[in-house]
């Protein structure tokens, strides 16, 4: 089977999942619902155009955690409850991201919180946890046991992230951030679901302990190149392919891997942060003086240094078969050096 | 032992439970825990005032849960963390709340999101979250069946609160809200929490289906009393010992239970809401016509007719001994109707 067929496999069980988890169960929660399918990308916002859209988002947690399963000797379809949890704590996220970064667009389309107001939106991302939880319930072909720790480690994922997403609030009001503590804060806020998810597929399949660690660092370090790699495209990316502004980072004063070094090697991007009456960066000049000191090769080779570490980890897990090397690929592929 | 020192025991050992699970572990977290401490009434707001403050909530929910699990022949300890997992639920609804109801003062201390602004505020509300359910993981005394089975009713819980808590933001906009409604909303807004409350009391002590049944049913009928009791003293009460203003529920627009029979049976009323030219609604003219027209004592009468049907469920439990005893005095004593 080619990777392609794995993944559309895999991907159209993940949306089958997340569809039965969020599904109606009364009349009363219609428009409630409306809102998470939106944000799912499976709705339109209109009452009156109901039509299914299809996915939107690529799934990437949930189908690490299937090829996670199967790549460790299990049986992917079991590890389907913690792949949809996974995906609904990520969407959980999101839609309270969108309201922390004033984000108007994501994915292209405008946020939960910008067609319905901050606070639906609140509760619409409190509703998506929930859901992240009873989904995970549904892995009833596990033994009780595998089903309670899975839920421990998600919830210690939960407190991770929104420490990881404190600090990164934190540091809009911090005039010096230094790298060690960038790296905390993404641990926090984008590897760790990345790790849960490599480590719930082993999970599943009963790997041995060791196997798990292995493939729990896999998934955090992949998560901390995927958050540098983000950090990038941020700055140099294409808004069409990322479907988000390249200069909202730089305008926003977000302390990201790049500016943070910038900051750190050049006194003249010190002086635009401080210049507190200039309001907004200039997006442009911002970019040439990162160019100049070198700021987008160190970035790109604290991403390459990163994804090493994760196929190294992998190969600990030793991963056998499609799966395996769907991972390998896929990791590859992810982070936009493979086709 | 009188109800006094019963309550009070319970009422140390609930504290402890939710202080081991809001421990600090690393250091990275000092400040985000603050967040949470400070909401839990434990300390101060600032970084240099660390003491001590002790609770300054009622902890009514996991007293509930403890005494329902006595009361059906269950060891309360082996519920405490059922009984801390509810309560953080709780305080990650009103930390949401807040927020969502733009409410600057809870138990007269200034609300997470004035002191530290709406985007933490969201942030520690999802934290809260995810250590309500960290906390119900404490419970290996219990059967794994039965943990799974309490984190299960906690986050069907968590989602019937997120339903009423839209209902609640949607009835704002709503220009016709029917008693039926609210009662909806409040079902799902308030009283759920407290029928889990009482339920995972009962399953904790491993009580018969039937009887767990009934303490729900118990706790449904008293968290709606319960909410209907707020709604009156939103109008009616002392603003000291409420903590809140007597005015704000009126002064919001929020469609409560008073203002909703209000509206019904007073056209000066429906006028005086449809006016949208006249910005805030004169809160004293608005008591004097719910006064005119026996809001008040109609309030009354379905608070106490709810409170009549708890006390008939909780006598289906047949609750034992002095928990028992103990559930029945505290159900009048809840509602005011005894001290």
């Amino acid at each position: 089977m080619s990777l392609e067929t794995l993944i559309s496999r895999f991907r159209d069980q993940i949306e089958r999942t997340l569809h039965e988890v969020l599904a109606s169960e009364n009349l009363h929660d219609e428009d409630y619902l409306r809102m998470l399918h939106y944000h799912m990308g499976w709705r339109d916002a209109e009452a009156d155009a109901d039509q299914y859209m299809g996915s939107s988002g690529k799934r990437t947690r949930p189908l690490i955690t299937l090829l996670c399963t199967a790549a460790s000797g299990g049986e992917w379809h079991l590890a389907l409850p913690f792949a949809a949890g996974l995906e609904l704590v990520h969407n959980f996220s999101l839609i309270h991201d969108d309201i922390q970064d004033s984000s108007l667009v994501r994915r292209s389309r405008p946020t939960v919180w910008a067609l319905w107001g901050q606070n639906k939106a609140i509760n619409a991302g409190d509703a998506m946890l929930a859901y992240a939880h009873l989904a995970m319930q549904g892995a009833n072909g596990l033994p009780e046991k595998t089903r309670l720790e899975a839920l421990q480690i998600l919830d210690e994922t939960c407190i991770a992230l929104t420490q990881g997403q404190h600090l990164d609030m934190t540091f809009e009001d911090q005039d010096v951030v230094t790298v060690e503590e960038y790296m905390t804060m993404i641990s926090g806020k984008t590897a760790t679901l990345i790790a849960t998810a490599a480590e719930l597929g082993a999970l599943a399949s009963g790997a041995p302990d060791e196997v798990r660690r292995s493939y729990r660092a896999f998934g955090h370090y992949l998560g901390l190149a995927f958050q540098i790699r983000d950090d990038l495209l941020g700055i140099w990316g294409d808004a069409l392919s990322t479907g988000k502004s390249t200069t909202m980072d730089i305008e926003s004063g977000k302390k990201t891997l790049p500016i943070l070094h910038g900051l750190l090697h050049s006194p003249e991007l010190r002086q635009a942060y401080r210049d507190e009456n200039k309001g907004r960066a200039d997006a442009h000049a911002i970019r040439a003086i990162l160019e100049a000191i070198g700021t987008r090769g160190y970035a790109e080779g604290e991403e390459s240094r990163h994804i090493n570490q994760a196929l190294g980890c992998l190969n600990q897990a030793e991963p056998t078969g499609e799966a395996g090397a769907a991972l390998r690929k896929m990791t590859l592929q992810l982070l936009g050096r493979e086709n």
